[in-house]
């Protein structure tokens, strides 16, 4: 019977001396004229499959030219050996060639190749084992979340991309229509958020999520910035501050815990070649209370460490930069840490507006090696405190009117946030880049195929 | 407790004479002096929760004001009544308002209102039960299609949206980027497929799937396209034609069989609402094998029709319209059909060329009431054959080395589907126009908020 390797080793006992076919690449090959190795992956597992060829079952000239990378289907008894680490092996009674390399270039090889170098062959750095943890630990983490917020009773709500009306008020969009092009007849942008639209929806649902590209023309070109990237944003109704910071902590714990459990060997390969205490970290992160500061408590205790910062200015008002950032949560917290109530200034026009008339009640959720992680607010829900807000910053009110509107009718108040898959899939992997957690990643100046 | 209207409905014995809690809107209120009834809805389950209110338990006047749409909470005594049609009721003991409506003008009443005025207010419309249903349909649906790839042992891959080259090697796309604007330095549209980049993936991971937005400057205004629409591409190493049509089939089944039983009662509103039938159909299309036909016969079935059609014009290589694929499964079949074989001119570059010299390995599923659901094919494996149909169609050989270089490390050949998940969604619903299947829909000369 055909069959996936990861099926193989979920249920050892239940191929054991059964004839199995499997297909896939070869990771690795070695042995002489009586009897050879091959490993063998599909994909479908992190780990390989010991494939057997003894000169008394099968003609063995038929692997002899056999390289990495190649593409085979064998057959042949599977032996469960649960006492030594491979699991088991199959003995090959039959092998059939299905995808040969053209020549001896096949850039993946058995030897350590730098990340610079694999990035620029995103097309096949993904059959080395490092990336092959890496995107399968994507994809669980991608399935883990949908998990979640179905669990929770939440509607999955698919924000439009293409949008007139810019979220976040300012920043870098990517423009795709005009007047002069006139698809759309006025100006359109990639959306850089989903949450406008995701308001409107968690209003009649309650609790809505999008999970998405997202798009930013972000010049600046760091480990942590991308021009596309994927977002996670709920939005729920009748939420205060409180409320959707602990929604955050919980699913950051719950999808974490998830994939620890269900992807072993990818973190025990991460963990041999990176950070050795990665599952120890996060399971500490997964098990406790997240701390809590505000603004005006963050910047005082920052100001302590004046010297350690390039960025020495810091005063109620100053925006925190990433270094601040990572100070916070890796030397004062020592762990992942929610600061909140910010000042005005320095967050969108669509928060809540604190009594203090200084601050609003946003948060921003940071952890070791990255910084922030997650951005949320309480949203404005009061019709003319919103109206003022617009008006104040320049914006054009029209726009937004639907915006306003929606403040109007049966409008409980919601809050949401937005997290970024990549940064997270970064603080889970312990992967320093996201040009590395990205299949194909574009950045300023850089598109690949 | 506070609790969700969905979980109240599922465990009523749960909840049977405890107080609970619940938030929500108010979707239908009467009554009297002496007793008011008030419907709730809190988007967790397509139906109402009734709220009895007398004037023993509570000051009526906290509800003489009350209308439709308005947030409220209230608490009370649950009372299960699995005899009757509404499962249950609350008594209500305390209610609070959560968020008024700031004058009498909410759109949303207990009347029918036009799907074309509805698509005027994509923001206030998925308040109608109308809506209602179809969102909580489209989340269900969405989360099925993960679940399916997941089980299947499918590794999630996200394609890039942006792209430098464009796999349909032709098409209407939106422009992002050129060298005057010079984010990336080179022209840069929104992808109108993933496939390409999917197949490297394939390659390594065996099955991959994309579930993403998909872009197309489309100009006609017509029921089934739009500018902005998700797709579900999934490409597998290893599968021929067959192969693929069969996950084709089997995704369609396991999913539409999943949502009729987690969402009944959107269903039975549907069918209230529209089509009758809407089960009936779609059970049947599930329990059935699928009919296939080669494009040969297909166009020779046809002809027999002429008079049927506005383009009568049917020969080998004529471009299938609509209403001849509509004919095909609606009259000829009536059923969905899958037809196979294509003449090459009429299809993509990448398609595996059949030996006949004409044909490509290609399939489109076409189902009543739509025409095309699915297009997919077997990929062209061999380099030459592929280089040449670049060259011949006089694409950029360079645009798309990297892309024939796929075929030179371990290529078994894969195959792969694409599948709009807005039309999946029509079918499902029976709703004719693809703008009321997706909140905010983008359409040539369309953009609202």
């Amino acid at each position: 019977m055909s069959v996936s390797i990861n099926e193989i080793f979920i249920h050892p006992e239940l191929y054991d001396q059964k004839k199995i076919t499997v297909q896939g690449w070869i990771t690795n090959i070695r042995g002489n004229l009586k009897i050879m190795f091959i490993e063998l992956n599909d994909g479908s597992s992190f780990k390989n499959l010991q494939c057997v060829l003894k000169s008394d079952n099968i003609d063995l000239s038929k692997a002899e030219n056999l390289a990495i990378g190649e593409a085979i289907e064998i057959s042949g008894v599977f032996s469960s050996t649960p006492e030594r680490q491979q699991n088991g092996e199959v003995l090959v009674e039959n092998l059939e060639v299905k995808g040969r390399n053209y020549n001896n270039n096949f850039p993946i090889q058995n030897q350590e190749i730098s990340l610079e170098v694999l990035r620029q062959i995103p097309h096949f750095r993904h059959r080395t084992r490092l990336f092959r943890a890496i995107m399968k630990l994507r994809s669980s983490l991608f399935y883990e979340i949908h998990k979640f917020f179905r669990r929770q009773g939440f509607v999955n709500f698919s924000a439009p991309i293409l949008t007139s009306n810019d979220g976040e008020g300012a920043g870098e969009t990517f423009i795709v229509d005009d007047e002069q092009k006139d698809f759309f007849n006025k100006k359109t942008t990639l959306g850089v958020t989903g949450q406008l639209h995701a308001e409107a929806y968690a209003l009649g649902f309650k609790k809505v999520y999008t999970f998405a590209p997202t798009f930013r023309a972000e010049r600046s070109n760091t480990r942590k910035h991308a021009a596309e990237f994927w977002m996670i944003e709920p939005e729920v109704a009748f939420f205060d501050l409180e409320e959707i910071i602990e929604l955050a902590t919980k699913l950051l714990q719950k999808v974490i815990k998830a994939v620890i459990i269900r992807n072993k060997d990818e973190f025990t390969f991460l963990e041999k070649v990176g950070d050795k205490n990665l599952r120890r970290r996060l399971i500490q992160f997964c098990d406790s209370q997240v701390a809590q500061v505000t603004y005006e408590d963050a910047i005082k205790l920052l100001s302590e460490h004046k010297d350690q910062f390039e960025e020495k200015n810091l005063f109620f008002g100053a925006d925190l930069k990433t270094e601040h950032e990572r100070f916070l949560s890796e030397q004062i917290f020592r762990a992942p840490v929610v600061v909140i109530n910010y000042p005005k200034s320095l967050k969108a026009f669509y928060m809540h507006q604190n009594d203090d008339g200084q601050t609003v009640a946003a948060f921003d959720l940071l952890v070791p090696g990255i910084g922030e992680l997650i951005g949320g607010s309480q949203r404005e829900v009061r019709y003319e405190k919103l109206h003022e807000r617009i008006s104040e910053l320049g914006m054009k009110v029209e726009d937004f009117q639907w915006y306003l509107d929606l403040r109007k009718f049966g409008n409980p108040g919601s809050s949401g946030f937005g997290l970024g898959f990549e940064r997270l899939l970064m603080f889970v992997t312990g992967i320093d880049n996201i040009r590395d957690v990205i299949p194909f990643p574009r950045t300023n100046k850089n598109i690949l195929m």
